[in-house]
């Protein structure tokens, strides 16, 4: 226990807990890039263990090679290396079950980052069951969410696991620091690298996110260089573009008649919203740590994804299951944001909303213009959509419009009840 | 009582109810349009009852002469007619209060309708005490939601008044019947009236709706014709327009500095909003009666002051108070669609969001462009977010990053409890 | 359509509406009653058609024997006559799957009534089916929530299916004219049916409810004589009675370690709860027709098994889980209680509640004394309940409760944002 | 920052914040006990800081006497020691409004001790202010709740205090390690403080509670002697007790008649649950910060004022009201159990139910008897209950069961279509 430690010399480590100072193999999230490179040396030094890599290609946009060169070099033994393209996972389990439920945090943030940290901690536990690793590390900071979501998915899924946060420990506190850490310990770095970059950036198939520095003022106008997955609307076509996509049970299978895998669809939507200036975001949010924080967002092919399933449930959804999920969406977010994926409740809301998608089938008409998504079609098997019912001229229908005066009676009958007391009160 | 009524001979007005048939002065929501002039002529023939007529400007965007001339045509005293401009009034009492909540009837609509009714209606009561009528009547018909929100809104305020439904009640039931009757009984019909309208219009001061005919098929588009608040994305500007929108405790007060009544401010939104081609949108919804529905809404200005809202609480409103008013906006929205505006539960929920608001103050900046709005900026006195939190490095904050370890460490308790049962289960 | 018929003579069943009056073949819920024995004359005599009858016993301690007599006696042809056991399909599939959610309707009304009308109604659909029946029918009365309930879950399972409500068509709407219209008719009066009850029962396995007359006032007492399931508290005996009941996912399976049917198990805790004057709830709630009605329950098994059930779940549910679960039951009260068993929403909820049941599986000790349910011990081999996370003692567990100050900190950024927000202002 | 101080010689308090080192004045909440007795100490020793002790009268049932002359005794100034009795305010303006909202936490904990951390946080806010001080401490352990509760609450009222909580700092964690400290340090020790409690408990004018040692495993009955405030249901009258319990605008004001301030009325009605065995409660409950805990809690009174109010709601409140407030209450009541009294999102919801209860207002009558609270009639001069409307027979009321057969025709027109389409795909 480490507030009740007496010692005369402070050895490095003496701020870890007694139990990390035995740890003997730890599974380290990597990327290849130069943070998580000096995370795998200082795992190295620190605790004198053996480092296990893991690299996931969840469409971030990188080459996985050189993260395996890299990871060679930096002295990790081949077998120790795993690397592994989670794309159609990712998009499958994690994705679409999100989409389904038309999530959005805050209002307006389809979630792009808190959506895959729950698949590469859960990966990274795999990892340490198949490899006898007793700890497991990953490279996000101590002010952010995804070390959050990091720790709760390790815990959630092996409760005794030992959690290393470097960020939280070392003192490489400074870019200074972490430089000489670097060049001390023989870990290439970019030359770009050298200077501090104006604003960080993650990415996966579903979003990129960039935040910090030239972004921490939410008066400024985020600067045109950051964005990386969009045009500008303003650079997008004069002329909109039109595409159907198809859904089966709430998912989306088909573009333009095209069945395609779920990263496929994704990656295609991505292109088309790329292309038409879609999904960009800026936003200052409230961070499960406490403060808020100021974010770009871009989700090209998710905006698409996020209207078109509405516009699909309009036609193949009851009201009644409709009006259930929006009530408990804003929880059902909160809870993906707070990194409590594997917890009871998300998968308790999870089969809630799975129920509702039995019949979501159908094809949804988008049109993509400058920023702008449209639904301008839908059409169903199972649609609910009644024309008869709506139409002015009242035909053969089942609806009876004289019932409408009982309706509406029984519904004012508390509010009369209410208006007669106000009345006696006056 | 109808149903138990015995009698050899069905006169007119047999069906209506033996309260209904001592009517003795009606008031009737009056748009000087066909078809509320044939209820008016109706009301008279059929109840032999005097008419008070209610015309009011809520923006809808008509001359309001029109309508004085016509109801004396028609025989209205001079003392009965009452025309009222209820801008101010629906935008301050009404339409601000609902934004406060960043209303959206499943998820995307604003609600025009919806929340002009509560205000018409009150209206009406006020004048049927004022001139001692016992009765209102309105023109919606027996199928959409607003005959709801009109009755219920009548019976919260005076429950004991009588309603009259003309199109629950009639047997003008074809557009040739209403026709006829209204040339039987002189009532003067506009050249472009003689057809059937290719869909049917409702509009106010913050949006137009139009549905039915040429609206009925989900999978086709809207025609062009339709819209006639805003201009179409392709043909709006091909420069962004920039504005500032200054909010105090959470309503707009101000558009680039210069301060505005609240009707004057969402005017001047719908012009900005009209011109940048922003606020469309295609849906089907869930009526209140129970079927589903597709409308095309226009919202220019409503739409740009719901991303403005959004932005000035991102960095005003704390978390805790921000999700519990995203929870239970859907429950408020629907209150307010089903029309239970004057109930003890949406005056509730009012408390409980307005409290929210008092220091939802400050200024947004926005870039409006072909059919978008976009946050780029937003400043407060009153702003909770803290630069000095959210810096990549650690400076003499509050926030020490190894709390982190703590926060994780407990919320991942009963995760890793369960885990242990999990385990020790399989 | 009934409005506009014009018709010189009134005939009987004018009133009725065009679908109704070519009625073929009726179901009717038939309880050998007084009141149903009427209704069943009235069907005949009134609509000409055919009646089948159903009568179900749910345990409301009725022999069936005689309903079959009577219906036979009044014409019915024995093929025609529908006699059913259901007592374990109710307490199995009703009964036990509410008993999940700990659901109780306005805070304190355990849904005995409620949670029988769609079984009844589904039997009477699926005997249309076998008998080609073209409509059902049933005896609950035009104010209450019994008709909604039927009619809600008929339309749900069949969408065409005529549906009789006499008690809202007939004129026979006093004493005398039903007690005419029997003798009239040959229907035997049983002698203490002569006079007027002095309230009305509803009962099943569940419980007994009893409404009207001599409850009416709600600042009354409920005399002695209304209550049939449950000796008074103060007639109980003088020593507790301790019980223990098994669950196994949420059910209840085994008092005192016997293994016993949904149905017998209910029935043990009824005598339990009988003998120890337990479940009675003096009741004024809100019915979905509008209006407050005052009604006295006894429900004594279901009140055991509600305080066990959430005995159990204290030790085997998480925290996430059976929070979720509380902020969701009164939605699921409510549902029940206003007849949406069969919707959507209801089921979607069922999902998500049986979901969280997993687990839910131990032992419960309860201690029954005059009146009051105590749960005294709980046990579970899946219990999250672990002695050595609570103990004052810090040991060798996984608590450290220097967590709880980073935990503590960060919980608090929020809050010391906002103090210091209104520092700023004051 | 604790975790990068280098240091050769680890000294008493190293493990302290920089910060707290330099405290100069803390305000302890302190009972007189031995526990806040030795923390006392401890503070002076460990921190050589000036300590003011706040002692508080909130009904707990001990004399404060005692508690300034051991401060004295243990050399607190007598300008520094601070006693007050709060048992009007905390009844008042803390019990009172919660249960306004007939909290229960997890379904049935009526949060006696969490709705009393608020109030003395915040009056150690106010004697922090009015002496100078910078910090404040108290005396709750690093496991449970009180500890949050404390905290949140200091920090949401003084977001720059320095909290001091020594059962998470100091070394003595074992009963012979404080007893050691206390009498090295002269802190007399009464004779039944040698050996260690077997429970701990707390207590104000709303409950007591118990917990730990004797009670920790769920599976074993709690021992009779564990009982403090409530003869036990069997001891208890062999008659009934009947009493009526005024409301005006949410809260008790009377009892039988006689007003009586809020600390007394609390005071009657506890000393009426006490003798008739009322408001015991043997729970498993989950805690905030992460694990299940075993407690006993009695709330006599409480237990009480829960049924009567729920009681009186039953005539007065509206039924979108009542059920707004039902939902809401989970939420509500989590608040308050996890320590954010002094958040916005209570505020909100305190608002909104504050909102509900202007008529909440008239006379329940109750039978208590051998642990029981059973309302048996109530009455008010706002009571919405309308016998007309209820009556079997129809007479000359508002109600016309005809237009059930409307209302139910309108709720069931989606479950049609929806049935309709579950046959097309069957």
């Amino acid at each position: 226990m480490r507030y009740k430690a007496r010692a005369l010399i402070l050895l490095p480590g003496f701020f870890m807990s007694t139990d990390q100072k035995s740890i003997k193999k730890v599974v380290l999230a990597y990327s290849g890039g130069l943070d998580t490179s000096i995370i795998l040396k200082w795992l190295q030094t620190t605790y004198g263990c053996e480092v296990v890599t893991f690299t996931a290609d969840l469409g971030q946009g990188e080459e996985l090679g050189p993260a395996r060169d890299k990871a060679l070099l930096l002295g990790i033994k081949p077998e120790n290396i795993f690397i592994e393209d989670l794309r159609e996972e990712f998009v499958r389990d994690y994705v679409f079950p999100m989409f389904r439920a038309n999530t959005q945090y805050e209002g307006l943030y389809l979630l792009g980052t808190s959506i895959a940290r729950p698949l590469i901690a859960k990966k990274q536990i795999e990892i340490a069951r198949a490899t006898g690793a007793d700890a497991v590390a990953h490279g996000a900071t101590g002010k952010g969410n995804d070390q959050v979501r990091f720790e709760l998915s390790y815990y959630a899924l092996e409760p005794d696991i030992k959690v290393i946060a470097p960020w939280r420990e070392w003192d490489l506190t400074s870019r200074t620091a972490l430089l000489e850490f670097a060049e001390k310990n023989q870990i290439p770095i970019a030359k770009d690298k050298r200077g501090e970059a104006p604003f960080s950036v993650d990415a996966n198939l579903l979003h990129a996110s960039s935040e910090g520095k030239v972004l921490e003022d939410p008066a400024q106008d985020v600067p045109d260089y950051v964005y990386s997955r969009t045009l500008s609307p303003e650079d997008a076509p004069n002329q909109p573009t039109f595409i159907e996509v198809d859904f089966v049970k709430g998912d989306a299978v088909a573009i333009d008649g095209e069945a395609l895998s779920p990263a496929s669809l994704l990656t295609r939507l991505n292109k088309l919203g790329h292309d038409n200036g879609i999904g960009r975001l800026d936003l200052v949010e409230n961070r499960f740590v406490g403060m808020k924080s100021r974010g770009m967002y871009e989700t090209p092919g998710g905006t698409i994804l996020y209207f078109a399933h509405r516009g699909i449930e309009q036609i193949t959804l009851d009201r009644g299951a409709a009006h259930l999920k929006d009530e408990l969406m804003p929880k059902y977010a909160e809870l993906i944001y707070n990194g409590f994926w594997f917890s009871p409740e998300r998968e308790m809301l999870q089969a809630l909303i799975d129920k509702s998608q039995e019949f979501v089938t159908g094809r949804v008409r988008l049109k993509l213009y400058k920023g702008g998504v449209y639904v301008v079609g839908r059409s169903s098997p199972h649609s609910l959509y009644d024309q008869d019912l709506v139409t002015f001229e009242e035909g053969a229908v089942a609806y009876d419009h004289h019932d409408a005066a009982g309706f509406i009676k029984l519904n004012a009958l508390r509010l009369r009840t209410l208006a007669k007391r106000a009345r006696k009160l006056a």
